[in-house]
């Protein structure tokens, strides 16, 4: 835990996910597989809170995100969600637009890596969320759908329009939002939205499998590469020249650097602590 | 029309582009066919105020931009503008080159979907208009050439040292716009410079499709999508996700997301309005 | 030479690196084959320093960076300068990472364009001085390994967590700096960071002949094409087009665009001064 906690307890129960732990590695299980996984108030607010309570934690090191049953997520709920955004004042929709946008913000500055584990449909918010993870580990039944404009809305939804961009280019992230038909795992490969592809019914155990790999690496490291990326996307080449140059005059202070030339120098292999 | 008219009347006729429109299309067509339809300037003035007058006229929700005869678009004619810099100042210089971008950014800026329909050559001014289209629609004919460091220029002409890499990256971007080699269809379609490869000979009928179906769609959200992508470039993660939910808040009061929600109750499909 | 010279004289003998010179290409060859090139201080301040000089050299139009033996470059010195990192103070270690930092900048700075020819491995800091190229000319045995989590430190070093999401995207960005194995020839072709593949043995000879083809080109237009690159990856769009304007305002004043045109008018090809 970090020694900067204060009064606020961690949650006991989270109502609308499902949230395991196991050695540094959390895993977070959309489970509501009779509606594939839809997105509700409740777990947009779980997501939030889930990540900033995970983000103060220093025992978590990766995170999997992943959906039970049939697919991954197929987005807000229709009937939840926008059946109740129908009757909503100017101020309730912005503020539930914020959360969701929350949940991507928490997604891309939370200090572990995120490997989204997708199967089968990740649609509407359910595509985002695994777009805002750091990794996309997915089988071949895995379809990406950013279907907003088919509801009447801007593609541009938690993000989109910013991330899709700078993961596949202008000229497919266009295509995609504007059009909103679904990405099968194979374009998915080609245009660089996928990280790994497994074979069918494997992407679960894959993102374990590599979650638990980057849990058990030099987690202080691979928690400032993470950082690095998400920031000088919005920086010009000096000011991330100098952040790299601080984090690495930082981390050469860490134990673990030490330790890798310990080990390199006694023919050996490092023992990570992460930190 | 835009509530928001003054004074300014609407050009009646086009004489440097051939201008038509049909049902919510508009249709841009590039028609000096003994010349490749290289670009004068009165066809780059005419591009940039029609672009402007369009951006006002709210019955435009979606634009083709194609050419007649054997090619997309040569550039710039060599003999009615290469040859007539030769003796320009460098006040005249500059207005020229500033009208040139001005076209660039208005049709990045306007409130519609711009498909390029493109055979044979996009070469120099040519390749950049189609680069800033929002979809290239492309049959195996097309080559782009961003020719300009082979008339002693440099390749970062309106806006294309900042559209290429965004559209395929740092490194193909480079060596095209330094060498100046054609780009052609499979090599395009493969780093993402097409967004639609079709057969030999059906650019300019899959481009009308296209842009039919997005003016036929919820063109409120196409165009709001639009300017998502193209403002969400030029901005860090937090402002974009902070744009997205005042963008899908001002959308959930909209005509379009309402028919969605009853049409998805009612079992049928929707019949967007725009708006 | 640059008319604004001052007092500094040029620098007589490089003793960590190999310079040469033949008509307007320069060629720095790292020349440590027994240590597979790994770098040391002061290769890193040589590289540095030389940059500077030829950015000051007018006669300087095209830069060759290559490895001499096995490979292009195994990164820094595990003894060398990992071993001395282990006992230097904050202010030690910050100055040894900004330094590494210049010499990116000064790659993606200076006035001409650089070709790295890369046969081997290319690690650590070898990869990204490959990456900071304007052109990465590769045969098939190149293998790009950004491994600084395997030792420790932050995949962002040297600017390659700005550079490499805009050369591949980030979603392979972060799978390669994250995970630090290394990219092979073929997958580094497909995702966008071999600029030319050649056949086996043949990097160096083809790094050579582009260089070559650039050095006798309209050296002025390119130095300009790469310094718009460099600088519009950190530009809004309008900025962007401003500056085009301006540069190409500029160029049509320059003697090889006036060259461009006899040669057109005359049916002869143009003989390029670089100014």
């Amino acid at each position: 835990m970090s020694p900067f906690t204060g009064s606020t307890p961690a949650t006991g129960e989270w109502q609308h996910i499902r949230v395991t732990r196991d050695e540094g590695v959390a895993t977070v299980t959309l489970a509501r597989p009779d509606k594939l996984n839809a997105l509700t108030f409740g777990a947009y607010a779980d997501l939030r809170d889930l990540l900033a309570e995970l983000s103060r934690d220093r025992s978590v090191r990766a995170l999997v995100l992943s959906g039970e049953g049939r697919g991954f997520c197929s987005g807000g709920d229709v009937d939840e969600i926008i059946g109740e955004t129908m009757s909503m004042n100017t101020s309730e929709l912005l503020d539930f637009n914020r959360m969701t946008g929350q949940v991507v913000r928490a997604l891309r500055e939370c200090p572990f890596p995120v490997v989204a584990a997708v199967h089968g449909v990740a649609a509407g918010a359910g595509a985002v969320l695994a777009l805002a993870a750091d990794f996309r580990v997915a089988d071949p039944s895995a379809r990406f759908a950013f279907l907003f404009t088919r509801v009447g809305l801007s593609g541009g939804d938690m993000g989109a329009a910013y991330l899709l961009p700078r993961v596949v280019g202008l000229g497919h992230a266009t295509r995609i939002l504007m059009l909103g038909e679904p990405v099968r795992a194979p374009e998915a490969e080609r245009i660089g939205l996928i990280s790994e592809l497994t074979d069918e019914g494997e992407a679960q155990s894959a993102a374990a499998a590599l979650a638990r790999r980057l849990a058990d690496g030099p987690a202080l490291a691979l928690a400032q590469t993470k950082a690095l990326l998400t920031a000088e996307l919005d920086m010009p080449l000096a000011a991330a020249v100098e952040m790299d140059a601080n984090t690495q005059a930082l981390l050469m202070n860490s134990a673990d650097y030490a330790e890798f030339h310990a080990a390199f120098t006694e023919k050996r292999a490092p023992k990570w602590q992460g930190r």
